[in-house]
């Protein structure tokens, strides 16, 4: 994407938020901490492999982190980072214009 | 999608948002109403191609419209509808996430 004009960085943000299910993990994620079974659960048509994928890249990002509780049986968390939160606005942005400018007729 | 327990229109803004240079294209396009060819050489990794079903895609949306102005030869000019016109706060809030949060050192 080097010859581009427009910022790279920007270009990368939205390379990161519009890979499939990212947006609505992060969402799901702002409910706080929680098991990979409860994101699972929330998100019904996302599947375990596709989740477990795509929580490993948002680690890798910085955007998700994984937290190793050591209680028997040992129980892991995942949660947002401080730059996951801060995605708070972009969503929060995004569901103002779906609310104003998708028809929910349209959605059968 | 219909058994997932997120509102139905965020996840409907969110498929449109993150079809690959769809963020991209508005931002050009938030410039000001365009010309194909000007489209196409602000984003040079696009081809041609996509970028024709991209737009077609975008003005079945509502997101962008294409005029015809009457002129010898014809020129077509795409621009943002008011529903387009509305995704700036979406995409303003990425670039300042970006800016905050997308190390550029990290780019090349």
């Amino acid at each position: 994407m080097n010859q581009s004009e427009m910022c790279p960085r920007f270009e990368k943000a939205v390379d990161i938020l519009s890979k499939r299910w990212v947006a609505l993990i992060v969402f799901q994620l702002l409910n706080g901490s929680q098991r990979f079974s409860e994101i699972e659960a929330a998100l019904p048509n996302l599947s375990g492999r596709v989740l477990s994928e795509r929580l490993k890249e948002l680690e890798l990002e910085g955007v998700v982190k994984r937290d190793v509780i050591p209680e028997t049986p040992v129980r892991i968390e995942y949660s947002l980072t401080d730059k996951g939160m801060a995605l708070a606005p972009i969503l929060g942005e995004i569901s103002k214009w779906a609310t104003d400018w998708i028809d929910p007729s349209f959605l059968d």
